[in-house]
């Protein structure tokens, strides 16, 4: 627990303060509960606004954690969060009020972790497979004959749109006696408002709130007097089904083989208790439709009008404005070069998967309304359909994050490239991204990209090359063209010596023009300006050194092939995995070459990578300009003697 | 067009003969059209009983090919297929009756294939993109301002299953004014019979078969007198909802914000024409529920109590039976294998996505029903499933084609391995598989799996290092484990020398043990046979050989670097693409380990392969004995001197 000193600057959190576990909930009134409620928002709102971190989400569920660790048993039942990020309340009520550190280094994660908890299970920030998880736990229990324990999943009404959650949805509501609990966190969206089919039959379904609080009239009426109340109510509930017919509509979930229960309002704590008992106790699947307000207590949030803060850098805890004014980020660059290329081309459209704005479309969207397809958390369906919007003769630009493509990876294999699809994917957050932690780091795009045939991969130095190697995707109508840049700001202009066969010399040291160099430095994108600095450093101890960005890194260009086999070697610096990564698709292009310069490759080791800063995992991978000087001074050797010297030893 | 000797041996089939396009459709009385859908199916079960192929799926849609010829006008008309072994009707009507190479080098694909024709739109036979394919291609064509060309997919009750199908419906649902048309062509079964919630709610939907009667029954009844009996339909028409809310459950689909049409007689031609029409012309996405029964019209497919012959092999029409029989399979070993494994040990349960038999699990499901999963064409949710399973002690065993994980990569990394989940995945059918084409080589496991921290894959190289491998597999806790064998006849034992640092010794040739060869070939897995006798021929010219077995490929293992460290160079041959797969991992693995032995890679290209058998595929690769040999003995140039030769010469 944190020291007093911890909580002095803290509004009253005396009651959080005395909670270490779920245990210490049970015996707290009506009134200490919602006491406490209010005292974790206080929580929040100061301590996310220190760190930053999820605080909208959070906020929209702390009465419905606070109600699921009551009448759930954590950890001999297991809780399921689902995209991970509304754990934080989870973490207030099991022993970890420690949030100096969040998604630091050393601090907590900012997501489920199992090194830090018992009671959490599934780390991984990826949308939509909770369920599947809870299925897997449940049917694990059943068949150990572990009856009592139960399971519960925890998910929201954005990420339900994704594939995963359906095929999830359609196992288990044919497994009629599964124990297991869902509960849906309806809150209207996901990071925007949540669209789709799906989004307007929950809208539905929210208008009949009548159908609970005609149950909780009844109970709060009838059970007054204590015998006849409670057979009253028993009769009541017992022709419930009818009662719903009437007051609600049909609910797609029972056309599927689900017992539905809500909507429940998720601020009440009452309402979840009995919602959540009722679905602990049921002997099969059941839905649990929850009502939160993302944002719920926090002015700041409710009223912001794009995200409810779904994640938030520091703020002031009063106003809810950003602290910092960061630079001019990626994004920024990509969303205006989008912009005047979409001004230009009718034919370029733009596809997200429920990030309209972290992506940076919401000015190509303001201006082009018609030509933005917001497709769902649903990366899958999304990347397919730009095939199929290729197929018509539009160009789509698919923005995603560079994790979440790995969703897709089949359908860039097998819709866009088999189809030879004109269809450009821009990963944002591509590479180290840090504080998110493992499931966040944009590290794999690369390595998977690299065996899909015909696939053209950028990776952009700065924002001009972005801008440019934007346009120059866009103009390519026969296979898929990727782009790919991290998260955060824009590094200044990289400027280039001049470009030859299609490769940017960035810099040369005691290399004149057509010579070689001892080492050949390959800068891949945002990799530059430490190659650069790296460069300058080797070139100090008497190497020889051109440092070269190839602009379009997959597949490897045969300008570098050639360019490599005069080097003395070859040194591949990159964001990304080392394994599979743009050094071994280098080394493997001079090996099919019968080209032996030897390739240093240097990038992201193959591990999960704890949350802490980006330069912090940076440089744990050994990707400072300092240390790939080092590494790659001390596999050189001796610099040999430049012709000058040679002459002084003659 | 197949000349006249072609179709002599054939029943009558001069109708479908005079069909050179869906024009020809046109003018065909009922009469000739129900004539025509049995000379396809005589057709059909001849030729594809010669060839293999998808037989009993093409039986099952060929009234309903023949009505989506006459109601839309391909190709203005786009019409998709999901999972396109159900195009060859759509061949025969669109100018494609020589069906004598299906599948085969030069004849037809077995699936779409746009260098065929106009008419196909979508290669990729993975499951449940065709919803996907279909809103790009209907919002590309309404951005364009070509309202009058409509697009249609044709998708399978067990496609509907997969995620990626839910993500398209529940984002086609909210684009009410989207021309769009879905055919369920709803079977009861993808391979076997579906399973699910979905799967329940069809079979609801297929009771109320009444309401379309009802509706049949008033048009022949009512129109039988011109203008009152016109306006007697339409007034029964007209009060249609209240009557399906009569005759008919209520429908998941209009929950979701879809118009439903059905459910409809997929063999009867007229209510086809009906229902097509009024979904064509309605100015919104419809979804229409066609019943049709796999392998319809063909006795012995329709009482195969498996799979309705989903995909048969060379069979006599007459009976429906093999001419040929295979050897024992890779399958069938693995079978085995596991059902040895489950015996002993009650941990171990097994997982498939709606493929049961073809992957070996019959006998484990016999065995032991309530340790075996079928989630549906849903490998998304398998995989993150058996991740929950294996949280609560359980080791699951995810039996899966090769090609098909892909569409579960991000939940391999996130799911299984970010949580060190031990589950064993077994890839079938990996590497070249031939006849299929290009969406089912699984030629792509090995590369992107490769970059999965903590992963570690087998590639067994026959029977009894399969059964070993697999043991190993499953008694591994921390982390997934993968098998991955090829499609086809296990070969013949392939013995080891010895076993020395976890690696299986095949060979050595004028190499004594303890002694670096001048090559060391790597044979992964299948490819042992072609390296032992590539190494033979290689020997032959005076070159010291050594050729192993790693066993375990991924992560490439010390020991073997060790060994290349002292060999003069390294050969790994391997039956999947060479970007990124296990020669480049061991390149990487010497590169970072400072060993500079050259490293000859010998794989399937950066390509998508076209429909040939696997022999042929391999040959074009280089993958034959021969080639290998004389590729590396090019490389290696002359032999170096042997001991003898050096004490000759001095």
């Amino acid at each position: 627990m944190p020291t007093d000193a911890y909580w002095k600057d803290l509004s009253d959190v005396s009651l959080l303060a005395s909670i270490s576990g779920p245990a210490d909930l049970r015996d707290l009134t009506r009134e200490q509960l919602n006491e406490l409620a209010w005292q974790v928002r206080d929580f929040l709102v100061e301590q996310v606004s220190r760190t930053g971190g999820h605080l909208g989400p959070n906020l929209g569920v702390v009465e419905l954690t606070i109600a699921l660790h009551r009448v759930f048993d954590s950890p001999r039942d297991s809780i399921v969060f689902d995209t991970g990020h509304i754990a934080y309340v989870h973490k207030l009520l099991t022993g970890r009020q420690d949030f100096g550190g969040l998604r630091s280094r050393g601090g907590l994660s900012g997501y489920p972790c199992r090194a830090e908890s018992a009671h959490d299970v599934v780390e991984n920030s990826h949308a939509s497979g909770s369920l599947s998880w809870a299925a897997g736990i449940a049917r694990g229990r059943r068949l150990r004959g572990q009856t009592d324990r139960r399971t519960v999943a925890i998910i929201g009404d954005g990420a339900l749109t994704g594939g995963m959650a359906w095929e999830a949805l359609n196992d288990i509501a044919a497994d009629k006696d599964l124990p297991l609990t869902i509960i849906v966190n309806d809150n209207e969206r996901s990071y925007a408002p949540t669209g789709g089919g799906l989004a307007e039959h929950l809208a539905q379904l929210r208008i009949s709130r009548g159908y609970e609080d005609v149950l909780s009239w009844g109970r709060r009426t009838l059970t007054g007097t204590p015998v006849v109340g409670q057979r009253a109510f028993e009769a009541l509930h017992g022709i419930k089904k009818g009662l719903k017919d009437i007051v609600a509509p049909q609910v797609m979930f029972e056309d599927l083989g689900l017992k539905y229960i809500g909507p429940v309002d998720g601020h009440d704590l009452d309402q979840l208790h009995t919602a959540l008992r009722r679905a602990r106790d049921f002997d099969g699947p059941v839905l649990v439709h929850v009502l939160t307000e993302k944002g719920h207590g926090y002015e700041p949030a409710r009223n912001h009008e794009d995200d409810q803060f779904h994640a938030v850098g520091v703020i002031n805890p009063e106003t809810g404005l950003p602290l910092e004014i960061a630079g001019r980020s990626w994004t920024d660059t990509f969303s205006d070069a989008l912009g005047q290329i979409g001004a230009q081309r009718p034919e370029v459209v733009a596809l997200t998967a429920a990030m309209l704005i972290p992506v940076g479309l919401r000015d190509f969207a303001a201006a082009h309304p018609e030509r933005v397809f917001d497709v769902g958390i649903a990366e899958q369906h999304g990347v397919a359909m730009a095939a199929g919007l290729a197929f018509t003769g539009l160009h789509p630009v698919v923005a995603v994050y560079s994790t979440f493509l790995n969703r897709a990876f089949d359908q860039v294999l097998m819709d866009c490239a088999l189809h030879r699809a004109g269809v450009t994917f821009v990963l944002d957050r591509a590479g180290a991204t840090g504080n998110d932690g493992p499931s966040h780091n944009g590290m794999w795009d690369m390595s998977l990209l690299g065996v899909v045939p015909g696939l053209r991969l950028a990776a952009p130095r700065d924002g001009e090359t972005l801008a440019q190697e934007l346009a120059e995707a866009v103009a390519v109508t026969d296979g898929p063209t990727v782009l790919r840049f991290p998260k955060g700001t824009e590094p200044s202009a990289v400027p280039a010596l001049e470009r030859a066969d299609g490769l940017d010399v960035l810099a040369r040291h005691g290399v004149g023009p057509g010579e070689s160099p001892d080492v050949l430095i390959v800068a891949v994108g945002s990799m530059a300006p430490l190659s650069l600095e790296a460069g300058a450093k080797i070139a100090a101890q008497g190497h020889r050194v051109e440092v070269v960005d190839p602009r379009w890194v997959l597949p490897v260009a045969p300008a570098l092939v050639a360019r490599a086999a005069g080097a003395g070697s070859v040194a591949v610096v990159e964001d990304g995995v080392v394994s599979g990564g743009i050094g071994d698709r280098i080394a493997g292009a001079l090996a099919a070459a019968g080209v032996s310069t030897p390739v240093h490759r240097f990038g992201l080791p193959k591990e999960f990578i704890e949350h802490a800063s980006r330069a912090q995992v940076l440089t744990d991978a050994g990707l400072t300009a300092e240390q790939v000087a080092d590494r790659l001074i001390d596999q050189l050797g001796p610099a040999a003697p430049t012709p000058r010297d040679t002459l002084r030893l003659a």
